[in-house]
């Protein structure tokens, strides 16, 4: 048996994941009422929406709307996405709310930073040094790096350990250029090329060569190994995972029309908590918010839990 | 890493686990094409129908029909279900298609023999030597122990490895009795309660005790942890495993109305493929087939594969 951590961070996504990629408009009501049932269920990390150009992402136009309407519970830390200088000074109108924090985001796959960015690897960096100093000059810590596309891309196919080391390294050379304390390396799975061996490499080739830094793990469910993905980074003691409630979601990359997004929430809660890894969440609580979710969504999400419901359910009954 | 295997054998239940279950009556000639499209994936084992009474499993009310059409592949290896001594009567009409394995089921959880068979364990006990006898007197040998329920039960909770290793050797007393020489034993996650420490813990204690005998696994995604119990399998060298294209199948047990079914063979097959474990299956086609799976109900199966489609598709475009 591995070492499991004692506990796991949950980054509970949904919200921000989930509403952008919606077709239909979700009301701001609903979405503030989604956020403060997922704080009642445990959840101490909750992302509430994305500052971003609403003619690009319409399903975020109401983002200042639902960060002025969301009650806080303390002890939760409510965050926000944005991609320039524009968006943070957008979020930096909810400093009551918000938890503000500056990440230096790459991605592993020049392909995808193409396709998805419109830039090359060095505009990204220079982009990136950019979004730094605007963090920096509003008092903003930078503290994480973030790698997208970590473990393969649509565009690129497969991503080597080495790729994503290098990717880690060129945000690291940032954070010393402006003297920012890296706290934590986040490695996403953007489009499921993960396999429990690849998050074993990935995250082992990245300890190696930063051994103090905590690593994040941001999985989606694109080809049904999420789960498997995420028992591989627990065996490896990541502590911290980013997940949507429900599977909230999807994917908006080429050829992968419909496909699942983030792993869910809690479909995580129960493997560790399973497992006697400690998440904080009442599960049978956070199962009903991802049935509340399917209901505003107005369709069924990914989650199998959903529908089956929690073993403890059932072992009360049997008791 | 652990020590994975080289290569696992996969067998299919897609056709038998999925009709029985649907509540549209599904074509004969859907089925039968079903069948042949798999053996076509290079699968080498597939369960093609259940002799069960017909008005118990409408579903099946066509097995006769099913078998008397497929046209077999070489080396493709055509099994059926039954559960007593009438449906082995039917099966015995199709020796041309099918190959005649004799399995002693069992149990793990009392409550679930009494919900499910309306019996209790001693009862199922006497069950089993007579359909034993039965086999013995067709010339079927009898090379197999199943467990059902052995990770968890709704009516019953918790399985522990004892339990499990109990089941087993009740089993393996009945096979003793009659000279049976038992070659695999299958463990099945019936309700979904198996996690990878489950997995890990029942594996390990029935090879303590018999370790010259292959284990399989039939675990179903009733909480979306299958693959991640797959892979703790794997990860122990378990090289056979049930699975069903698309996850065809479902739930039919209590408060899991709409749960999902089998693991999905598409799901395990490039988990296996894309760690180096060889399954002998072209999961291009297999995807084909899962679509078709799909088209044949008439509904979306859980696998998330089939909309995401594989990596080897992608790996091509980006060459």
């Amino acid at each position: 048996m591995a070492d499991l951590p004692k506990h796991v961070a949950i980054h509970e996504e949904g919200p921000r994941e989930g509403f952008q990629i919606e077709p239909g408009p979700i009301a701001t009501a609903d979405k503030v009422e989604l956020i403060e049932a997922l704080a009642e269920c445990g959840l101490h990390h909750i992302q509430v929406c994305s500052f971003v150009n609403p003619r690009v992402v319409p399903g975020w136009a109401d983002a200042e709307a639902v960060c002025e309407q969301v009650k806080p519970k303390d002890g939760v830390d409510y965050t926000a996405l944005w991609f320039n200088e524009n968006g943070l000074n957008r979020a930096l109108g909810f400093e009551r709310l918000l938890t503000l924090g500056g990440s230096i985001s790459l991605t592993a796959s020049e392909a995808f930073t193409h396709k998805n960015l419109n830039r090359s690897h060095a505009e990204n960096l220079a982009a990136m040094r950019k979004q730094t100093a605007a963090h920096l000059k509003h008092n903003i810590a930078v503290t994480r790096v973030g790698v997208m596309a970590a473990f393969g891309c649509n565009y690129q196919g497969d991503i080597t350990p080495e790729q994503i080391v290098q990717t880690v390294a060129d945000g690291m050379a940032i954070a010393a250029e402006f003297g920012c304390d890296i706290q934590k390396i986040s490695l996403a799975d953007t489009m499921g090329w993960a396999t429990p061996i690849r998050i074993e490499r990935g995250v082992a080739a990245v300890r190696e060569r930063w051994p103090d830094i905590a690593i994040g793990l941001h999985l989606h469910d694109t080809r049904g190994l999420a789960v498997a993905n995420a028992h591989a980074g627990l065996r490896l003691g990541v502590e911290q995972f980013d997940t949507t409630v429900g599977g909230l979601g999807g994917c908006p990359f080429a050829g992968q029309k419909g496909a699942a997004g983030n792993i869910c929430t809690e479909e995580l809660v129960l493997l560790c908590e399973e497992m006697g890894v400690a998440t904080g969440v009442d599960l049978d609580r956070l199962i009903e918010v991802g049935r509340m979710a399917e209901r505003i969504v107005g369709h069924q999400l990914p989650s199998e839990l959903l529908r089956a419901g929690s073993l403890d359910a059932f072992r009360r009954k049997a008791a």
